[in-house]
């Protein structure tokens, strides 16, 4: 007998149906013997609504207020579920965030959770009850509702199963795994049985949103067992775990890649202390935030200085750099924002030379200009133009051999 | 300068409009110099949407869960007119029901509020603060949700304006006032300036349902002056006080009908103890409500044993009584469902005689059959056939003068 957290975010409880069909999934893990707690989001288009009557009073939302209003949602949600398994005969309970003492910091809207006291779940678990939490929310220690910003409810997932000590937290999701690719760019794109943390990790920010940034890395600090699921589909689900892969394991696990970036370049800069600074500074002051950022030194005492951001932002940045570059004395600012990222992740290429170098020639054979290039321990990333997108993720699909399984 | 507790209903923050113009209401109180605390209800339909969900789920929805589900409705609102004050330059700040500890047994659906604990709204006002509470819902000893059942809100406005000790606790609604009857029924019915909590017990409780009955006991019993005013109208209202009338005003102060009455008749039981017993607590078993009871002698040994339901019961009380009715040895059971109860409420009734002869009269006179007379110390009631509805309230209206006000 386990103990599961199990989280369905929001088009998994988007109608009754749905909820019906999560207290199925639900007493299907009773009846094989494990305690269950649930965490939920708010039915899917409810949040946009609430969020739809606030823009109504005012532009530029945000504070105490919102958190009071937005964590209704998932309110409303743990009592449907747990009045639909309750009339299937499945004792159960709903708790708000404050009910469980999910106390977090009191940064409304983007609150960080910082203990669960988790007595009361333990005694309804004991007496034999399927405990229905509200993800997304918790508590300041002033009484405040804070909200953990948009996709919390895996965190709260994960900080519940940390503070339960549970055998598994697992999130159910509109997909059935991570994969090694997008499958709708590669159609034979496989399911990873098992990822590690750090492969999530890079897999997640680049693109592949499965779960959330957040959650991710409270599993891994907590050494929580974190498995992805389709709540509509059956299936094993991706494991993700924080042991490292055997040899015999592959040495790429997933090729991920980002459509909305868009690349800025201030070249010919003086190459002296302090010009990152200013070229950032101002950047972030606009509250933009900044992906890669690549520094090439010029054969003459200036430097090219280039970074990216979401492509959103692109005309905001550019209007920022262009100011700041007559100061900088820079030759020339250019920007485009028709570029993806491509990366290559897995933990097998750290021990591994040559994972680089034949990422390079396969995008060279296909003819494939690379702009950009960045590199962390488990993952290589380039940037390329838009219209290469397809056709750089798969043939590295292929050249990494990724449809097939490890042996 | 005043501590005022401002009450408004669905209707009154039923779209963001009309959430914006209570806020308006609001700021003009506090531009008079009055502290103010604003009770408010989920915006109307919300709680109908959200019962549908849950009957979704399934038939006879109660308890715990329904709770954590409709406590959403005012907590929307709540936040939604919060942010409306600050959008408009006026601190504020928003509470549900568990966060300024309204107290409540753990009676779900129908909870009672025990205590409120008002520091952390006076600290608020203190402050400089307009403090938002959602009405309705509570916290029993436990920290689980509680709700008042329909109407609650008035009944937490008035709970809060005595344990705040508020000067006045004002309930604004879609009536500018109570008024001596149903204007749709007499065109010239008049608005009263005051009225006693006594009479208003038993208008409210009659059908002029201006507000709940609960929350004028709790005013009454705290001495909370309370008064009722139009959302969408200027004007002072009406004040409901717990002083008596002097002598040179009205005898009566207004005439309430109830048109959801049914009436049903057990004839020829006899007459011995236990009766009245076994009738009733048929129906009270079956969780129906009843409202008025008669029992007349009648000249052998037996007797007639009459009691009204809210019509919607009449056809599920009816059974009962016939199938108790053959146990009893009663005569026969007869019913009818096409009967209105009308009212002539007043203070001034108690040291007059002769006001029920002149009801009788003046219904004689027209020629209305009287079928069931009940009377308190300051309200006699008739039950009369349907039809006379219109002609019973019109001629008892010029019959007591109730067009014109008090010398």
């Amino acid at each position: 007998m386990a103990l599961l957290v199990q989280k369905y975010g929001g088009t998994s409880v988007g109608s009754i149906d749905r909820i019906q069909n999560v207290a199925d999934r639900v007493m299907a893990s009773r009846r094989e013997g494990h305690d269950v707690v649930v965490v939920v989001s708010a039915m899917s288009g409810e949040t946009d609504r609430l969020l739809g009557l606030a823009r109504e009073i005012r532009q530029g939302i945000d504070g105490r207020e919102l958190d009071v209003l937005l964590s209704t949602g998932e309110q409303v949600t743990i009592a449907l579920l747990a009045m639909a398994l309750e009339s299937k005969g499945c004792p159960a309970r709903s708790y708000t965030g404050a009910q469980v003492h999910i106390r977090t910091d009191s940064a409304h809207n983007k609150a960080r959770i910082q203990e669960i006291d988790g007595a009361r779940v333990r005694r309804d678990l004991a007496d034999g009850r399927v405990v229905v939490v509200a993800g997304f929310q918790g508590v300041d220690e002033h009484g405040n509702i804070t909200t953990l910003g948009r996709g919390g409810s895996d965190t709260t997932a994960v900080a519940l199963a940390a503070a339960l000590k549970a055998d598994e937290c697992q999130i159910f999701t509109d997909v059935d795994g991570v994969y090694t690719t997008d499958p709708r760019v590669v159609p034979h794109a496989r399911r990873l049985e098992r990822i590690t943390f750090e492969e999530m990790l890079e897999m997640a920010s680049l693109g592949s949103k499965v779960l959330q940034i957040r959650a991710v890395e409270f599993a891994g600090k907590y050494n929580v067992p974190l498995r992805v699921l389709s709540s509509f589909k059956e299936g094993e689900g991706t494991l993700i775990t924080f042991e490292e892969r055997s040899m015999e394991q592959a040495l790429i696990s997933g090729i991920a890649f980002n459509q909305n970036e868009a690349q800025l370049t201030v070249a010919g800069v003086p190459d002296q202390p302090g010009v990152a600074y200013r070229i950032l500074g101002a950047v972030a002051d606009a509250n933009i935030e900044v992906d890669m950022i690549v520094q090439n030194v010029g054969a003459d005492a200036t430097t090219d200085f280039t970074f990216t951001v979401h492509r959103n932002d692109f005309a905001k940045a550019m209007a920022i750099v262009e100011a700041a570059a007559g100061e900088l004395r820079a030759r020339e600012v250019c920007g485009d924002d028709k570029i993806v990222k491509v990366s290559i992740v897995g933990v097998g290429m750290r021990s591994h030379a040559g994972i680089a170098s034949k990422m390079f020639q396969t995008l060279a054979k296909e003819g494939i200009n690379i702009r950009m290039i960045s590199t962390s321990e488990i993952k290589i990333s380039v940037v390329v133009d838009e219209k290469y997108l397809e056709l750089a993720v798969r043939a590295l699909h292929d050249a990494f051999e990724l449809e097939q399984a490890p042996a």
